[in-house]
């Protein structure tokens, strides 16, 4: 019993982390390991020191380039790391459970084609010293999404593929269309034979019409597309807008709506699976804790269970009491006993208002008269407006030129004051919890420090000198930021800033999916472009660049040379602008066929989970305001 | 009581049309003939005229030139119809019934100010023919608006207002954001003193960090504008990418919510006004016909007042049975007279199948068992599945380059057969009942005959072979447009298209509201940049624009110089591509302030207007998939 009521501790435990893991009964203690908090952050660092050596592998960041050895074992040290814990799960579990999980297959079998990746690699790297195309790397985020125990990544992904499937027939919509009107296109201006502003020919063959006519459904070619027959004939006009309304305001709109539409039926999907996992554990844990003849929880075992889940002592009797309201019960039911993931998520707070460490040890200073005064003038709402209008005063001697320096010292003493009084009246601890005078410390602080450092020792060499306006325009920037403290205190404004706060979290699992998505594509765009652009060089050292948009934009420092400068080419590619001029550089280099990088890159980022970002933000803005 | 009855259907009548206006009894046949079909549509060309002045007007469309004078006394003519229609209103109305609408004052108030405009510009021409600005061009738009007795039209425009007002607020942190983000760039670059690609200094001023960074929002200038401090220093990299993240991707995304939220709400809003509309103008009527003993409307009184409404003979007994089910009851009561407008609106049609012209004339062809066989055949769903291949096949032909030319006649031929052999199968009028045939034949025809005319008559001079390559070429164009025929049959799409089609009149509201809209910004652009920039010579006509990016993207076809290339521009800056360039050419030739009418452009059309219009096609998908 004593063993009963451990295992549904743990079942609780699974039930309040949504977790549904059928554990071998026998191997309790190591499974209580396996999902300990020490084990789960430690295996954390794996997955990402192997995405982490990006920077480092062919082609490295410069700074950081290391001996292809060392990563080797690196990447080496983390696969068995990541192999380990699996290996650990299999220990917890039946043979069939656990290979009948997707994710377990998942993740062994991403582990096995990297090891037998790198066992080429090394093959490759002992014999002839010959670069190797190691696509294995593309797979990281998969072992990542599979490996890590982040929930909402998982449900959004899950969410995204089912929304994929459904909103297929738009897609299909969308590219059938596009076909048509680049039949027509092929079909007007192969006999016009009319040239593009490069003195090529427009339009002419279906192929480029329906690659210019997705771009232009994005967009990002407008009006370049639609200008050399808008010249030769002004009734073409007629031609490009329909198929702009069409694509970019009416296609685009459906398959926004779609996806809304199915995300929000997703989201009541995942809702219930989340009530299934959480019943069904609690469930188990019940009935291993009722006693058989009332088909309840007796009090003996429930204060057992409760001790094994780690609660606070204090409040025992209160979760008692809220699940058994009537003393004439035999025990905790079934229905009340579901009501304890309630309990044990919302985070129970005992208040108490402490005195001040001030007005405890120096009772007369802090109560005379004159400190009274103060710390009434403090808590006046006077006192914040003064100072939110300093703020505004500072934000705006920043952006004059030329501005007094006496000002900036005469700001910063008063900012100053304001957190000396402020930590006087309401004390160290009430002060820190407000999570603006928190960062209004960090701000001012490190300015003063730095200004007293300058004014003390002075700059000397011009390398200090740089950096150190760097971190000064870093400190400045930060110190702007706190206008948009202002920004809350308008009453409209509150009610959306406090729901864009709300889902910051969720949003944190959108830029990792994204992050890791972006990774994939790097590495892919590493393997496939890597080198064939070279920044501060003439055409970007291409003769086949010559006289195209991509070096007459300069853009030859966007490139896939190292993994960050990928991301920013790929958060470019984001933006969609100009992607169309970046396409056809890495085109000029390689073949046509490198568009359908580009081209899946923008249909599932762009098209797909953007717009399944946007469904989220406006469903949280429904349900909220 | 004769009376009563009439005043009573009018009542009726303006229920189904949501009309509420309170006219004199007294007046009832003046207010009969104001509301009747012929004089309605009658006065729509006044106000369609009054617009397509701007054609001839100055800037006038080269070919469509008008001496002043007979724009005049068009214009003269055009608000004097006008105003006899409100006058006309005026008869049937109490004095304080006609002021107290606030429509009423819109149009006299426009209509006095265009008539003022009128004489000042007619005392300029008689007195010293100096080119006179006509500011009141942009009220047209206005008149039109209230004049209309488009119901979906005005509704939009009061659910765009309401919404504004929602959403100034978004807007507000949205241009406060900027603000802040502004004086940050403006702190980091005005001690680097960096270049931008022209050599101009690199966002050392406030005013020109705002707009750069507006326009990065709507991501036109990306990557470019983030390029030189790229390029400069790497770290610059998250300076950019955090403001493309919340500028674009959150707070334009917080807008469209907003948005949403409350264009759902305001849909609510208008549904209950309606209603109040109908129940109001029924509530009266059945207080005019209503026997006043028992309170319910007899069977005598009915069958004269459903004369008046003008209904089918044919159906007055299937109306009375609907609204009175019980035979035990006087006659109809209020709750079954609010039926009545189901009743009048939906279209009851009498369904009777025909037989065609040839079975009836000659039944021994019709009815003969080869005819049977073919008829049997043709009605089989693979004879549809043929010529669907064809049209693809058709499609294919037209699309590959240098295709024999006897397949084009192949083709025509096999279309023209499979029309001929639907009308003998189906007959005329079942035939001509589906859109898409009508289509078909429309398509199929013009091209025999065209083909035909040139195959006998032959194309001589240049001239004539350019206007038949035209016509030729939207002939193929529609052809090819039958292939969206082909995506109906798949089943996942027909739910989006179905859906698509049912939007299409309310998106026609929004396309009238953008086109009025566009029109009185075309007038002012006219005001403002007309004949600034001339297309086909160097610099565009203007030594400032040398070596802008204007000039280097060939854009000087892009102007204000008559009413119809303002509308492609509008359009081009509708699409936001390329904007901020348009806009720098037109700032060059005139000054900075003209950013304040790209500006507002923007935030009206882009971000409300196409923002509310997002909001109505997901509604029309979320209420209807
Ligand atoms: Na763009």
């Amino acid at each position: 019993s004593e063993l009963d009521i451990t295992i549904a501790s743990i079942y609780v435990e699974d039930a309040l982390h949504f977790r549904n893991v059928p554990f071998r009964p026998d191997k309790l203690a190591l499974y209580q390991v396996y999902q300990s908090k020490a084990i789960r952050y430690l295996f954390v660092v794996f997955p990402a020191l192997l995405l982490g050596l990006a920077l480092v592998e062919n082609p490295a960041v410069k700074v950081l380039e290391v001996h292809w050895q060392a990563i080797f074992a690196l990447e080496l040290v983390c696969l068995i790391a990541c192999a380990s814990r699996v290996f650990h799960l299999r220990l917890c579990l039946q043979r069939g459970d656990f290979w009948s999980d997707v994710k377990n297959c998942a993740i062994m079998g991403s582990i096995f084609i990297m090891f037998v990746d790198m066992m080429v690699w090394l093959g490759y790297k002992v014999g002839e010293e010959k670069e190797v195309i190691r696509v294995s790397r593309i797979l990281r985020p998969l072992l990542i999404i599979n490996f890590s125990d982040n929930r909402n990544l998982r449900k959004l992904l899950r969410n995204i593929k089912k929304t994929v499937v459904d909103v297929l027939s738009v897609l299909v919509l969308i590219f059938l269309f596009i076909a048509i009107f680049a039949m027509m296109a092929t079909k007007f201006f192969e006999r016009r034979s009319l040239l593009d502003p490069h003195g090529d020919p427009y339009l002419d063959n279906f192929w480029d019409s329906y690659w210019n006519l997705y771009v232009l459904m994005t967009t990002a070619n407008s009006p370049d597309v639609s200008l050399p027959a808008f010249r030769s004939e002004q009734a073409f006009f007629v031609f490009f807008m329909p198929f702009s309304v069409i694509t970019t305001f009416v296609l685009m709109n459906i398959l926004l709506a779609v996806v809304y539409k199915h995300y929000k039926m997703h989201l009541l999907e995942e809702v219930k699976v989340d009530v299934g996992i959480i019943q069904s554990n609690l469930f188990k844990a019940f009935s291993l804790l009722k006693d058989t003849n009332t088909d309840h929880i007796s009090k003996n075992v429930w204060l057992k269970a409760y001790k094994d889940l780690g609660c606070p002592d204090n409040l025992q009797n209160l979760y008692w009491d809220y699940m058994v309201p009537n003393d004439e019960l035999p025990g905790i039911s079934l229905q009340a006993f579901f009501k304890i993931t309630d309990l044990l998520s919302s985070e129970i707070e005992v208040v108490i208002t402490k005195k001040t460490w001030l007005e405890l040890n120096f009772p007369f200073i802090y109560n005379s008269s004159f400190s009274c005064y103060l710390r009434c003038a403090i808590e006046h709402f006077a006192f914040t407006l003064v100072y939110d209008a300093l703020i505004v005063a500072n934000a705006i001697v920043l952006s004059v030129q030329n501005a007094p320096a006496f000002l900036e010292d005469l700001f910063l003493a008063l900012f100053n004051l304001e957190i000396i009084l402020k930590i006087y009246t309401f004390g160290p601890r009430k002060f820190a919890k407000t999570a603006w005078n928190c960062y209004d410390c960090l701000v001012i602080w490190s300015a003063t420090i730095f200004s007293l450092v300058v004014d003390v020792e002075g700059l000397h060499d011009t390398k200090n000198e740089e950096m150190s306006a760097l971190f000064l325009d870093m400190v400045l920037t930060l110190r702007v930021l706190r206008l948009l403290k202002l920004l809350l205190s308008i009453p409209q404004l509150r009610l959306i800033v406090s729901t864009l706060m709300q889902i910051i979290p969720s949003m944190g699992s959108y830029a990792l999916l994204l992050f890791l998505f972006y990774y994939s594509y790097a590495i892919l765009g590493m393997e496939l472009f890597a080198g064939k652009i070279i920044n501060d060089t003439v055409n970007c050292g291409r003769e086949e660049l010559n006289g195209t948009d991509f070096v007459a934009e300069n853009y030859c420092v966007l490139s896939f040379n190292n993994i960050l400068y990928s991301f920013v080419i790929l958060w470019t590619l984001t933006l969609v602008n100009q992607w169309h001029i970046l396409t056809e550089g890495f085109v000029a280099v390689t073949s046509k066929a490198s568009r359908l990088y580009f081209l899946s890159f923008h249909v599932l980022v762009v098209l797909i989970i953007l717009n399944i970002f946007l469904a989220f933000v406006i469903e949280a803005f429904m349900l909220q305001i």
